[in-house]
């Protein structure tokens, strides 16, 4: 069972795609009907922004709309041991802070001393929206987050997760949390500010000894359920004006919200998740670790919306981690937790989540197929 | 005598060469004897860092030991109208904090809410450097400045110098300061702290939604008489650790001077000066305006150190704006104040203070002969 399948897209997203052919074919030859009518949405630009996807699934409203349910095979099990059913993901608003002060760069020489320097101007404004040890100083930010419910306290208490593995992982000293539960939470149910960089001051290695006439610092949100976009920027919009004010600089300020996508979440305990969850104890013989994920996969929403019916994301690999190598490239590390290497060199998929995965997402036809209607 | 010669390195610095040999033709040609002994140092890398220019005047440290007077013609005048002396440099110190969080770069979406953000680190440090008012934080960072004396001030009214020309050649809607006497203190003989940028972190335009792993701010810190480099440092690094400690960050962090050069200054009420200032006299009719400059040229200390002797800066031009265009580039604007666009397009010398320039190191000559032994 330790057999690996190695080749690009193996496990993103052939190799889950060929599984669920396989499970019709198996049908097929078995001389079984298959228990439910099937609408398959093949994307194949997924990794170049699917372009068009979202309007050709809305054109289709009509066809979608007829739907029960609606099952994605594009992510990954959290580690390489337990299957799980992910039923969120976090969403994300991205904002850009502009401060201008002068006609042109300056040489700190001739003009340190006699200009505000938007660099510091900024770098106030950035040093101000989340404490060290990641809470989130906009006021008000949090009072939309969706509360905890003890459901969902008690199922992140069973999600088999190696906190020490992970921390090795990214090779962290420490972690923001300590205890599983909370680190998961804040990975995947609570939002997150992140500053990325700044654009128009210098960047290289070495000394430049210049006032960068004008900065653009660049963060975003990762939000959650119930958090609106629209909110979020209004939250961000005030505050950084507000602070900005309070600093009293004469420079140009403008912050604005470059584009917001909100999360997505699903019901875990409908009966489609325990439809799904049945599925995956027959293949695998243990309970799925019900999951959330803290990027955004902005067709869930799609889908979500035009059919109003219950998404679930079902995994076939074992996981990717996204790690940033440049702007179009994501890479990822060998080790645990979740190994296929997704986007990497050496993508795989291993033979059993082949095998299983294409037994799973049979099994989930046929348990799918019993919820009445 | 409002004619312009247009060519590389008019006004810097082949124009004030030729002003220097002009003179001492002049004197040839007029059949007179030079009045003092001359040593030239003729430097044609210094666009280029001046490789080996300090070695080289080390190793002549005892023919450059029996000089008396040091006279340099590199810089410009303050404006086009009024000639000037220039007794003062602002020396500098660069320095730079790195953080590392993490062995990787990370994907905001999985990664945000987990781990310490070096970014968020890196801009609670630098936005705790210097205030909305260009005052520096950095405890004892004042202390060694040395005190504005009574003449001093007297000299900083003296000085002819447009507060809102110099406010509209750099594009700022306010500028620190609002009086001339303040501006140009702050400008010249008061440290100032400019922050440049980060490496390390996202720099391009648009969004790339990542936490860098390991980033880098620069700064400098333009140093004036008494600052000492060394002391600056340790200032600067020790207010760095206590800033990161109080922080309670647990990445690794290291702040560092990278160089440092101190400031340069000497006494314009002495018998150099005044005999500069009587030459300019006889030439321009006019006093001249005392001056600073902000940048640092650092040959003028080392020929200070190598002589024990007063050293002047007598320029010939009218003036460059230093602009950063990138990181070898510098550029200047074509408005007033101060014209000849050294290093920029269309470089020139005023055909007025070619002439008048020749005229005024010959007179300069005539006057410190008459300085007594």
């Amino acid at each position: 069972m330790n057999d690996k399948l190695y080749g690009r897209g193996a496990t993103d997203d052939k190799g889950p795609v060929c599984a669920w052919i396989h499970a019709i074919e198996a049908y097929q030859q078995l001389g079984l009907e298959i228990p439910v009518n099937l609408k398959f949405v093949f994307e194949a630009m997924e990794e170049s922004g699917s372009l068009g996807l979202d309007m050709l699934l809305k054109s289709k409203k009509k066809w979608l709309l007829s739907t029960d349910f609606v099952c994605i095979s594009d992510n990954y099990w959290l580690g390489t041991e337990r299957p799980c059913l992910t039923y969120g993901l976090r969403g994300i608003c991205t904002f850009f802070v502009e401060i201008e002060g002068t006609s042109k760069d300056l040489h700190s020489g001739i003009y340190g001393g006699t200009v505000f320097e938007p660099m510091n101007d900024l770098v106030h404004i950035m040093g101000n929206l989340v404490d060290c040890n990641g809470n989130i100083l906009i006021p008000g930010i949090y009072d939309d987050v969706e509360p905890m419910t003890e459901e969902e306290r008690e199922m992140y208490k069973n999600i088999k997760f190696n906190i020490d593995k992970f921390r090795e992982e990214v090779g962290a000293i420490k972690l923001l949390h300590t205890k599983k539960e909370k680190l998961l939470q804040h990975r995947w149910r609570f939002p997150s500010l992140s500053l990325h960089g700044i654009e128009g001051a210098f960047s290289e290695s070495g000394q430049k000894t210049v006032i960068p006439r004008k900065v653009i610092g660049k963060f975003s949100i990762r939000v959650v359920p119930n958090q609106q976009p629209e909110t979020v920027e209004t939250l961000v919009v005030q505050y950084v004006n507000k602070l900005f004010k309070r600093w009293g600089s004469p420079n140009k300020m403008r912050c604005q919200m470059d584009s917001g996508t909100p999360a997505w979440v699903d019901d875990p305990s409908s009966d489609h998740y325990k439809a799904a969850a049945q599925a995956t104890k027959i293949v695998y013989k243990q309970e799925p670790d019900m999951i959330r994920e803290g990027g955004s996969i902005p067709v869930t929403l799609t889908l979500q919306e035009l059919t109003g019916k219950s998404v679930l994301l079902l995994p076939v690999g074992t996981g990717k981690i996204f790690l940033f190598k440049n702007n179009f490239n994501y890479i990822k590390s060998n080790s645990q937790p979740g190994d296929d290497g997704a986007h990497s060199q050496n993508e795989k998929i291993n033979v059993r989540n082949y095998i299983e995965g294409t037994k799973l997402l049979a099994a989930y036809l046929h348990e799918v197929s019993k919820i009445p209607k």
